[in-house]
């Protein structure tokens, strides 16, 4: 038997009642038989949802009922939108080809309107609660919940003199926090991408997972996470509009980050409160925010992680001058910092690459220690970052 | 200058390239001129989305760019659906009648097919990420974060032995409890509704605020707050369909809270681990689920909180037999239960009304003590909830 969210069970005339018929779905039926076909339904499903599903060559199945639609699509990620195929019972499928491991955004495209796949959890995402997918990789569990002790994620509100408003973060504390009512941790802050936030790198990267794991392992040092909102602006002024090619940073981020949320977390919990214990990584536009505020406070954190971002503003890098001119005597900053880590994916988008491979490069050429890992096969998502972080997290406080 | 979440927006060719466009929308211009109306953009929206907005008079205008759909509508809570009007330029609109105030899941209905509001953030209801859109009730704020001190939320982790899988439970601390070392708390178990999750009592309900201002008035004492997932089964076991008019609850979660949840939260925090300092309450699902764990484990716990939710099984009400037998001798019961406090709102659905009015009359009826509690003039909803949470709270753990 599968039980499947149709548009039939979402679209009960009472809705006064369908909280009953809510419940009859979520408390279904899984672990049907699924015939000779390999395909299982996807881990970020919500409850008891059979589609999307997923085969062992990472092929991906959608499924939506439809009857009234005149044309459905699926786009996963980046990869070009695929039609789907209506049935005679008005529901719409298709196969897609084999997808890259990770998490994957998506959006199904009913009639042109680009919205979520009622059968998929949503994830904070492209400025919106957006459809994710998550595709297993073979063998690679380093971001999945296993039988080791876990840390929590907290919840915790503060309100900004910056911005003037409450304003939320995340904390990773790791295991044995609460238990061990003296020691005190070193810090690394965590920083989202462009149209995602705070809830990013738990949701979708599994950051705490993979700290559980690296600790529980004994590569990385227990240490607390510090994952906030990079968007802010200062109370009474609003953001100068984007422009393509001419990208700009939140305006007071750096500001909000190094007045407001360190002094915070350094009062709230038991933080080395010093430099030497303390870091900032960031994927996309977090790691361009990471590289223009650490390389301006180079006397508050002593490793950085740059993450797919940096050169967004287009044009040469120019080390002397760029970055606060923090890079512009390379053997002080060799000196200063301990490490500096940029990361890029393979298969990520020419604009990226290029930004990054020229940072990478300018940092060779002036001899500027760092480490540069290219994650193979991975485009500019999640897998990326989850791999960069598996990386990073291991090189920071072991002196 | 409006800045929308438009297809046009969302629907860009190179989705590569579209996490810089969700950062233009995301870094967007809010505060622009609306001209004479008074109409607002909702709390509960995505960053900078004007739509869906909101009036003094509590009507909601929704918008959504479908050119290509040939019929819109929007439907919030239990209200009736309203049909969406296309204009010119291929954007559907429509003023609602007057919501009542509060908490509503709502969906748009594009050309047939259920769906997200891309403008909405998203909260787990009907069993998926649902749309959702708060409207405020006049000059009240019991629910909203106040400059007050603020408790924390937790996501923890732990293994069941009777699932077999990883769980989360989301735990609130109050104020003080990291920096107040050795004092121990009180604990109220509080669970959410069908098709709903965890997550819900503190993104729908806001219980961590209601808890903040109430401690900060000294209206209750500070306590520590447990939200689990209501839906439990066997590891090898599956739950039985549900059929209407026979709505039984998840077969395991009372199992599951008092052999896992409890022993882990009193090991894992510094609780008061008796039955003194030991409440719980729950939503409709989870009030019927709190009536019947709680009179089976009389020993385990002195404070019950039924919101919305008695008698489901249909039937009369026999308190000889039902409920564990726990109030045929009422007086052994008062004796026993410091307090039982039962919700409803005087708007709700018929076979809700019915089951918790037989179940308050059979109380009144055989002596039982209780605390009666109407919500007026709302429904089967979270503002029902909100405000049951803000009366039931400031009576416990008060000898």
């Amino acid at each position: 038997m599968r039980v499947k969210v149709s548009v039939k069970t979402r679209e009960v005339k009472a809705a006064i009642g369908s909280w009953i018929v809510a419940a009859m779905v979520t408390a279904g039926c899984p672990g049907a038989a699924r015939g000779q076909d390999t395909f299982q339904p996807a881990s970020t499903n919500v409850p008891n949802a059979e589609y999307p599903r997923i085969d062992a060559g990472s092929r991906i199945q959608f499924r939506i009922a439809a009857p009234e639609a005149h044309s459905v699509q699926a786009q996963v990620g980046a990869a070009p939108k695929v039609d789907m195929v209506k049935g005679a019972d008005g529901v719409w499928t298709v196969t897609t080809p084999p997808a890259v491991p990770g998490f994957h955004y998506y959006f199904l495209i009913i009639d042109g309107v680009t919205v979520d796949d009622p059968a998929s959890r949503t994830f904070f995402g492209y400025g919106k609660d957006s459809s994710g997918i998550e595709v297993p990789e073979k063998s690679v569990d380093f971001y999945l919940p296993q039988n080791v002790p876990h840390g929590e994620v907290r919840e915790h509100w503060y309100h900004s003199q910056v911005t003037d408003k409450w304003r939320r973060v995340f904390v990773y504390t790791p295991p044995g926090y609460d238990t061990s009512a003296k020691r005190r941790y070193p810090a690394l802050y965590l920083q989202h991408g462009a149209g995602e936030d705070e809830t990013g790198w738990v949701k979708q990267g599994h950051a705490n997972f993979i700290l559980d794991n690296l600790i529980a392992a004994g590569k990385a040092k227990p240490m607390i996470l510090v994952m906030s909102n990079g968007y802010a602006t200062r109370a009474g002024e609003t953001e100068p509009p984007q422009q393509r090619g001419k990208f700009h940073l939140p305006s007071a981020f750096g500001e909000e980050l190094i007045t407001q949320i360190i002094p915070m977390i350094d009062s709230t919990y038991r933080t080395i409160p010093d430099r030497e214990h303390r870091a900032m990584a960031g994927l996309s536009m977090g790691s361009a925010q990471t590289l223009q505020i650490t390389t301006a406070h180079l006397n508050t954190f002593d490793y950085i992680g740059a993450f797919s971002g940096a050169g967004f503003g287009g044009g040469p890098v120019n080390l002397k001058v760029d970055y606060s001119g923090a890079f512009a005597d390379p053997a002080a900053f060799n000196r200063k910092v301990r490490v500096l880590f940029v990361g890029l994916g393979t298969m990520e988008p020419g604009f990226i690459t290029a930004g990054v491979t020229a940072f990478n490069n300018a940092l060779d050429q002036a001899g500027v220690k760092h480490v540069f890992y290219q994650s193979p096969g991975t485009a500019h998502e999640w897998q990326t970052w989850r791999r960069d972080l598996d990386r990073f997290a291991p090189l920071l406080f072991q002196k």
